[in-house]
């Protein structure tokens, strides 16, 4: 993704919520990586204390939270994201050192952020936070409908029409804010698509493990995968074609994938694991139901030969949140890497 | 739930999952609770080193965790569940400390457990777990079936169903097992019927907080819901009567309820929270959906006067999942209550 980003003359600013780890926040480093996307205050002081120094926090600020911002600002380049007059009079108001700032633009996700076209709200956001210590930095997007996309075609639809609205909004307000720039970040875009022409910035996350939900949207192949959960057959029903593992919704999260060609509600995929490593050519199972503790497997013909304290690597639907519950890493070598919730 | 258990002479054994807290465990013994259930090794490690004496392992045995087993069994009262010869003959050869056993039993659920017509099975079972260490206690089951119970009619069919079938089997096993009991346990079921005649042992969990889930269930009402988590508002959007919070799948946990009458589905119920309590009777929204941090809400017309940096209470579909998500408890005392993964 680095060698992407260079190549296509595009700000590379990865989103490290998905591992939320020092130590692999140290790989993107020896990629050339200087500038990060946080997707809250604390993840933002954690990287902070690591040496990072270019911050985006990616999500509407919590106006609670100004004392740690200020804190924040005061030590690192912070950027925020605001999206309305409220929030931009407050931190006016209340900010004690500079900070740089990004307005929210909804292109079609409808999450949050003011739509594209509301360029009256977007003027009135910018008269609001005009201030001494409030830097406007640009238009920043997050195209979460990538996620919805049926095929490539549809993808491609999902970003023409992003980076269309943010275009647009860059000539209108480019003679006013000359250095503007326009940030964009999801990893089915990023991961399929060359970025866009006439956007400065992407900030993708989960390419760097991906995951089940990134193979059903074509972003990867299974074997790119790079995190999976090892957990044990502690039961097997035949009858049913189906196993019970220690591995439930307080391990791998209850996110969902829809696997074709069925539409197969699934929370995981299980293969092989021999002590070493996966082997993604042997499918044992797919994850079909969880419970706190328990993950229900829906096993392959290979799957019934499973038995009681066999070990099968769980491939994530959504490898953030499995990571978040998980807290730490152990590597193939044997090392234990720390996250920010270790 | 303790009151109850008494007055119907049940032995009652709550399930610690869904609090996962000393301090919790605490108020259950001050009803007199001596005997608990957990969902896996490391909780009955965690409640035996709080003085807990008599635990019951309501997951299969994880025979890869007989050194923790062997270890726990030899300083409590330690009961496991047992659903196959082979598991059966593991521990008959591993054991290193006395231990009782229940037999889990499918009643209709088909998560896991011995269908309880399979009496050849169980037998082998029994035959396998024949050993100086391994004490049979009797048959256990899960109708988590309950909470696919459209009303109180289909959940007492349910019941009857699963407490049939125990009873069938305590009458074929009881010459041979004279002091064998029949467990049962699940919320829907515990918190609207009366205990079945014959069943010895009721091992609810959930009702301790209760959640969305069981309100929708039918097991509270909505004022009975004891555990909220307080988020911020960062962002309001009237046009699609829509709020964003702070609050997202790493807080909350994906899990998904559906609320009557339109089967909508709901990540939660957002409450006023006036910075000392939370008041049911006003409904700001439903939590309609969840990114990693963000929840989005559905707003009521009063949840239309939502402005960033409000608080608001909300109540979890799953308190089990977003407990072991927060981690801590803050009580309305201001006191922060532990637990094993503080």
């Amino acid at each position: 993704m680095a060698a992407k980003a260079h190549e296509q003359n595009v700000i590379f600013r990865p989103h490290f919520k998905t591992h939320q780890s020092a130590a692999i926040g140290e790989w993107f480093r020896e990629e050339g990586v200087l500038a990060i996307t946080v997707s809250s205050v604390s993840m933002a002081k954690y990287f902070a204390k690591q040496g990072w120094q270019d911050i985006t926090i990616a999500f509407p600020v919590n106006i609670l939270e100004i004392e740690e911002i200020n804190e924040l600002a005061s030590t690192v380049d912070l950027h925020l994201l605001i999206e309305s007059e409220r929030t931009a009079n407050f931190l006016k108001e209340k900010l004690t050192a500079d900070c740089g700032f990004f307005i929210k633009i909804d292109t079609g996700y409808h999450r949050t952020g003011i739509e594209a076209q509301n360029v009256l709200l977007i003027n009135k956001v910018l008269q609001s936070a005009n201030s001494q210590k409030l830097h406007f930095k640009g238009f920043l997007t997050h195209s979460g409908n990538a996620y919805q996309a049926k095929d490539r075609q549809e993808l491609t639809r999902i970003q023409q029409y992003a980076s269309g609205n943010l275009l647009k909004l860059k000539k209108h307000f480019q003679p006013q804010y000359p250095g503007l720039i326009l940030s964009v970040g999801d990893t089915p875009t990023c991961s399929q698509l060359p970025a866009f022409n006439g956007i400065d910035e992407i900030r993708p996350g989960n390419f760097v493990f991906f995951d089940v939900m990134q193979f059903a949207l074509g972003s990867c192949q299974l074997e790119d995968i790079a995190v999976a959960l090892v957990c044990p057959v502690v039961s097997v029903h035949l009858n049913r074609m189906e196993a019970v593992i220690y591995g439930g919704a307080v391990h791998l999260s209850k996110e969902r994938a829809l696997l074709l060609p069925d539409q197969e509600s699934i929370y995981g995929l299980a293969i092989i694991w021999d002590g070493e490593k996966w082997d993604t050519s042997n499918l044992m199972g797919k994850v079909s139901s969880l419970s706190q503790e328990h993950g229900i497997l829906s096993l392959s013909q290979t799957g019934c030969n499973l038995k009681p304290g066999d070990l099968l690597a769980i491939l994530p639907v959504h490898s953030c949140l499995t990571a978040n519950l998980m807290r730490r890493y152990l590597t193939l070598d044997g090392e234990i890497i720390e996250t920010m919730n270790s």
